[in-house]
């Protein structure tokens, strides 16, 4: 998918692909015109920037050698599970001083960008309330759960990055976590929840609520609501085929919902590869930065351990 | 309002009116042809059936002296403010086997009883997450403040009973809880808060979040969403001059929301009492209990303990 | 219907009551507390004012009857069929001075009449479209369409009606009307249609637009859309179960709409009747004349003519 | 815009442009690595494909040239004002068999397509009542209205081939059409209206509704309602930043339509160009044929009849 979005962007061409899988490099190569470079130092050393999609235990030692040879870098969430890892990565990163940005692809989402600019131009005041669901179509394969990090690292992760977003300056400091699993017991087996919830303080005394869920049976259902002292925003869905349908069973039904994130943020796909153009070429700083990877990360671990110690976590990012 | 209500039911009349201050007992009364009477026993000697609408301290008296009267009982909410109290209310209501009703008249709600009725009806599926939001159009005057109980006592309870409802057999166990003083700052003064968050879960795992403000300038805002594995119900708001309006400075802008929880409820103060008098006539147990009272104030002050002492609560009943 | 809303009315009791069928009037009577009335006239002599429910054919006479008599009259639509009647008729009030409130009752339905209060406050300019849209759930039976003198007169008189609610002085100039039969093929025989859409054009300059249909399977259907210059207004409809579903079928399904126009337009009907309680004390002129039912009846049979000519029919009301 | 979707489309490629300005045809050809044709005649040699988007009286000439040089050829919409020159044209078309797709671009807008696709489905039984909202947001300049060929060619012939999109074989046969100058009144004196409704019947009985206007404040307003039997259909529109705003204005008020009709319908003009890719490289025919504008200028000419008139016009299509 970032391939074809690369292709798509008129500043923008595939030069060169690795992939741990030749043959997945070399159909996706042979479809952009691009090269298949023989392992990853290759590919950094064949582009002018880096993107890197691979699996979470490799995006550290990627970053540092990309971030080594001063190609801008962008990389999927989550940088890594461990955030002694991250730690080691950001002075690589701050060494160096090539910019990177993350992929918290919704951010770029219209609807919550949106939101977001509204709530930072102050058209609600301060925030005090912000209530964010996010629920998946279905449970990943096993074999993806049992490395994920488990749900808060891998699914509420993109959450706790919304809730920095819509705070702008204004830091999370106490996080109380509950987990539970309702959609399949196999998650108890893996020492992980299917179904969560959160409350988080600011340091303004916002109140922020997540709850996650791996299984929505009507749709990939991805909300944010900010709540201040003027008023209310709210994201909407966006709906492939807009229809309302009225018939003997129900009035005014909407059509269904995304049922895949791909569908659900195909446009914020192809505008987070867009900024990372800007970016690498030096004309802006990118909006989702390897901090930010870092304090979501800090905010997952820290939900994990509420659940585990059934306690609430005073978050610090130091 | 209580008395119009009962004016306008044909199965009931007012028979007489007791209130601390006399003018406005005869006002009441004069109103719907019904006599003063000078003091509570009287009123209770006066009357079928009792209906309590007193401030919340009176209420434990009140309702020993009606059940040791034999009257039938409808009782505002909350009971009481002290369980202790509250539990030897419980032994009077208990020895003299009057029906009792209480107050909790969000439960008579069209939309909620749609929502309760399709949840319990197996529609969703077992509950599994729940979102319920409720938030007043501004702060009551400080003198009603101070007294309430705070927070959590005051307004907060009727979100613990909505909870209980849709939860069915499935008791709450352990809440965590976060508040916030956003809207006034006199509130700190008082020792209570004007915004607060909660996260429960339910003896079969379901997890449970009300948020709560005591300012929403966009009208009386009551919401509550249920999902499970079939799927999600959710409230909607009625619209007392239902219009949209699409015009330069928007498209499509609902009609203003109930200001009032007076206009908000209005068919549920209604049918509250009609439940009511088929519950004095022995037609059918009341809908909402002494206990369904006395479980929503224990959670009540679970939750105050969870903010004051930073920690969850385990929730016990008896 | 009426008897009950009177009866609900604190203003208001139900004195006689005379029905063709006695039974019928014994048991309203009885269930209201008023007595029996044995012709026409003796109920008209019973009572301080008048309500007339009968099938439409003795309207002109009991209307003439009452006015003779000086009892403030509330008619159902439509006066006459018969416009020679209807003028005729019109003598007889205008001599006697009674005040005389017709049953349009959709004027007093919350949502249309928002709609007009924001019109003819000048909230979008002058009216320059508007669209109706009233559909029923399904086909009266066969005896009744053959005596309300078809889909034109019986149905899309309503709709004639908020037509002119809407535009105020700006009357109907010019109409032009197609109609079909699609729900059932006995409407041919019957000489009417069961589908109709007309347009229409006001002296302004106004282009209004009505769709008609005996059966729409999803409920009670009646939309009012104007729009002008400075935006639009729309009806919304009211859910007597406001609830949202989605699920593996549909996502965010709304609760039904009313089916019967009883339960659309309950409120509407307790209102008109505590409006002519109002005309019947003489605080206020009717908001639905005698003429008001005439003008809309000239509409109607303009229709019907456009129809049967296949011409555009000039409109004239004298 | 049409240049930017061929150069987006990976299956196609600019190869040459003409314009009347030679400095456009430049800057259009430079930004996509195409060259610039002397003449029309050079452009039709120059391509394998032409794509006609100039004024409207060249239509004719250019299909005419680019159908005897054996090029597919995708026109813009309206094929010609006059019908015999249409009909000329038609026989050249036919002649050469060269694949000809219309620019109804609103046919392959996703919303319009969904309800299309349901409806030919049979997903509502046969249509019965179609009601068309079809608004600009404001008046095009003057010199463009004056060689538009009037709302009904130039507006209105969108909407006719909407509802022939919808009914599919079931061709209009009757048509009633009333215009007004509301907008501006210097239509008037270009013999033009800005404002519209007609009625119209299917030979199988189904009544269609359009209304225009040339300025709708709130947006680009297009919407479509199909009625049947087994319930009824509607478009929605979909909104570039989805989000609901509550304040103490209004209560949930929609982000705005998109303003004009590039914005509206971006999407369709993608994927316009995209079928026609497949149907020059003869994978498929055309779902917008010459037949399908002839079929709507005719309509188009039949509602200015009618208004001129003030006559139904029976519409044949010979």
């Amino acid at each position: 998918m970032h391939a074809a979005n690369i292709a798509v962007n008129p500043r923008a061409s595939l030069a060169t692909v690795y992939d741990t899988q030749r043959s997945a490099a070399e159909r996706v190569a042979a479809a952009h015109g691009a090269s298949v470079a023989v392992n990853p130092a290759a590919a950094i050393e064949g582009a002018d920037v880096v993107l890197i999609a691979s699996s979470t235990p490799t995006h550290v030692d990627l970053i540092t050698a990309a971030a080594e040879a001063g190609k801008p870098i962008f990389c999927e969430k989550p940088i890594d599970l461990d955030i002694a890892r991250v730690n080691r990565c950001r002075e690589a990163i701050e060494r160096t001083g090539v910019p990177l940005q993350l992929g918290f692809n919704r951010r770029f989402d219209p609807s919550h960008r949106a939101v977001h600019d509204a709530v930072r131009n102050g058209e609600i005041g301060m925030p005090e309330l912000m209530i964010i669901t996010s629920r998946d179509t279905g449970l990943a394969p096993i074999a993806y759960l049992k490395v994920s990090g488990g749900l808060f690292c891998d699914m509420m992760i993109h959450d706790f990055d919304i809730a920095r977003f819509m705070l702008g300056d204004d830091e999370i400091v106490e996080i109380s976590a509950m987990g539970s699993v309702c959609v399949d017991p196999m998650l108890t087996e893996l020492g992980d929840v299917d179904t969560a919830m959160v409350i988080m303080k600011s340091a303004n005394g916002a109140l922020v609520h997540i709850n996650n869920t791996r299984r929505a049976v009507y749709g990939h259902d991805q909300r944010c609501e900010v709540f201040g002292a003027k008023g209310m925003l709210e994201t909407q869905h966006p709906r492939p085929k807009p229809m309302l349908r009225s018939d003997v069973v129900s009035a005014a039904a909407n059509s269904p919902l995304p049922f895949s994130f791909i569908e659900r943020f195909a446009q914020a796909y192809v505008d987070e590869i867009d900024e990372f153009i800007e970016v690498a070429s030096g004309k802006k700083s990118p909006s989702v930065t390897f901090e930010d990877g870092r304090r979501a990360l800090i905010l997952a671990n820290a939900a994990w351990a509420s659940v585990r110690t059934r306690q609430p976590i005073q978050v610090r990012y130091d």
